[in-house]
């Protein structure tokens, strides 16, 4: 029996929209679901007590690739593994280092069993493929590894595209051999195909026909329009398996985010919410604001109106403006625990608006409110 | 009736420490006690909460000369003072700004009312004097104003000393002509005379003969040897109008505050917590340790047997030393956790010792078993 235990609790009936819930080995996830990105054994600047208390995160993201290169995946395990060395409790999805090693670009080498490449922080050469990901990701012991894949460039040629979504395929079946069903970690298989519909669907079947617990859709959020990145879920979302959690990977802003739930996603990370937090910019309901501006200097009101976390039931805009300016270590966390709790709340009442049968009405407010190029 | 309410509540019968409570209009502060340093209207890289729930802190420590260039006394007044500003409802205590305009040096020129400036942020040139000070802590809203004084130099001659002291002791009597005993803060005098002992206690009748709430001494841990630091606190200490606080300001090691609780010293602020957890260095009844060290590597030890900060009973050595090596903003914050809650524990234990008649064999145990040069 699968480790990963998938049940869909509401749909909504008039889409693809689905409230679920994903039982893991280190607790529930209920779904949908932003997971937190936890580069270096750490979401940036936060506790595993601000990531459960306050933003209510039940699963965080950790990155196969930083995480190999330092502290290294030895240690990790002799730690105990990844949520002991790190303190962090719920559950863990580890990512297979596929992404970061093909963003090295010239610093790396693709090859048939995988890439070869240079590590960033002392330049030593190191071969990742699917064994070698597998490997890792079970001395880091997470609670889901995603299979081992190339990220198809943007824009790309059919033919590119083509060759590199077969070679993903043919890493994702190793990456399943490599690591049985079992009762310790679930393994996703990744959707690939760049923008063509036709090797999405291809590619959708090969994974498919894997026993995955789990179905990604990565290459996307890589550099194309929005539209084309919805023209892609709306070519998939009829016939991802119904009964197995869906994954889109790197994605992304609050709206795109509502767009997936609405195109059957149940799964989303992205470092935007903690990357833009230090750099000054935060998530409200009315699109983004950026902390720096003048206009902030003076202000009494919170980051957003409502808005129950710690940051903005202590603090004025006054304050962050002042500590963004005064470049304190403060700032990038209250920033941080805002926009987390942001993204983790308007997943929280995407689920209430599922379970209420009012999706439709929540998603078209949220949409026409929210604007992301504020 | 003044606003600062102290009592001696035990006394070691062998010397001058004592274990006392004193009053202020935001809380009521258990002495000897170690004030954090807040610089800029945030004790680096922790909330509140923290300092409250996990540190213990009763009272934290804020910088005039920081605040008044930014984000300026004008704007914190406005937002409430400082307490709303940095959402801090307990005591703060608030130095004059004269340490830093005369750390500034060829910055700076002393004039007799007060010292001409220019900001280190945008140059723009500036007057701070006793008038000003008191200003600019009421703005702030302390509960603890200090008097603006002159840091003696570290070597200086007799007459160096001696001047520089006079002309501390007039402004110090225009410090309280600017902010007579009130209601609302309290205000401190500062003891000056460098390194010599008559002026020390010509200093001290001078800074008692005012109505001050408290007694402080600076001009201490400028650059001279420990040994001469304690001399002069021993010097002073029978001369210490006992029915006031003693508070010495910027001391220090861990066995400076022991040392200082020895000689009738019932306050401290020091950077030195803050500023070393920034760089690796921790503090344990041991001496200090370096997390950067290789031996810590694969250490799952935490940083002190024992001890009850959220680091200490979350995270190994191992995490730690990873955390700083990837220079991830969760070290400094860990970090600064673990050294804040060593001071204000200290202080705690030293309170428990006194208040349990057992005194000297806490010191003698204490200072037997810690090295500063470890």
């Amino acid at each position: 029996m699968s480790v990963a235990r998938f049940e869909v609790l509401h749909r909504d009936a008039s889409g693809f929209a689905r409230r679920g819930r994903l039982q893991l080995p280190h607790g529930v996830v209920e779904t949908p679901v932003f997971m937190p990105v936890g580069t270096q054994a750490t979401v940036k600047s936060l506790t595993p007590a601000d990531l459960t208390d306050d933003i209510k995160a039940s699963i965080i993201l950790g990155n196969t690739y930083h995480l190999m290169l330092r502290p290294g995946a030895d240690l990790v395990e002799k730690m105990g593994g990844l949520h002991r060395f790190m303190a962090w409790e719920k559950p863990i999805l580890t990512d297979s280092g596929g992404f970061q090693v093909w963003s090295l670009g010239d610093l790396r080498k693709i090859e048939e069993h995988g890439v070869r490449f240079r590590s960033h922080i002392d330049g030593a050469e190191i071969f990742l493929g699917p064994k070698q990901s597998m490997h890792i990701q079970r001395q880091l012991g997470s609670d889901i590894v995603m299979a081992f894949d190339e990220c198809t460039p943007y824009p790309a040629s059919v033919d590119e595209a083509n060759a590199s979504m077969q070679m993903s395929m043919r890493w994702a079946a190793e990456c399943r051999m490599h690591l049985p069903v079992n009762n310790h970690q679930a393994l996703f298989g990744i959707v690939q195909g760049g923008m063509y519909p036709d090797l999405r669907l291809e590619s959708l079947d090969a994974v498919a026909a894997i026993d995955f617990e789990g179905i990604a859709i990565g290459g996307l959020s890589v550099g194309e329009p929005k539209e084309e990145m919805l023209a892609m879920l709306d070519a998939l979302a009829p016939h991802l398996p119904a009964d197995k959690p869906h994954y889109v990977m790197g994605v992304g802003t609050p709206d795109d985010l509502i767009e997936g739930v609405d195109r059957g996603i149940d799964m989303f990370d992205c470092v935007m919410p903690t990357r833009n937090a230090r750099n000054g910019t935060l998530f409200t309901d009315n699109g983004k604001l950026n902390i720096k501006n003048l206009c902030h200097a003076e202000d009494e009101q919170p980051i957003m109106e409502g808005c129950s976390c710690y940051t903005c039931t202590h603090f004025s805009r006054a304050y962050l403006r002042h500590l963004y300016m005064a470049k304190e270590i403060l700032s990038s966390r209250l920033n941080t625990l805002h926009n987390l709790h942001y993204y983790c709340d308007l997943m929280q009442r995407a689920r209430t608006a599922l379970e209420d049968g009012n999706w439709p009405e929540f998603r078209d407010q949220f949409l026409q409110r929210y604007r992301d190029d504020a």
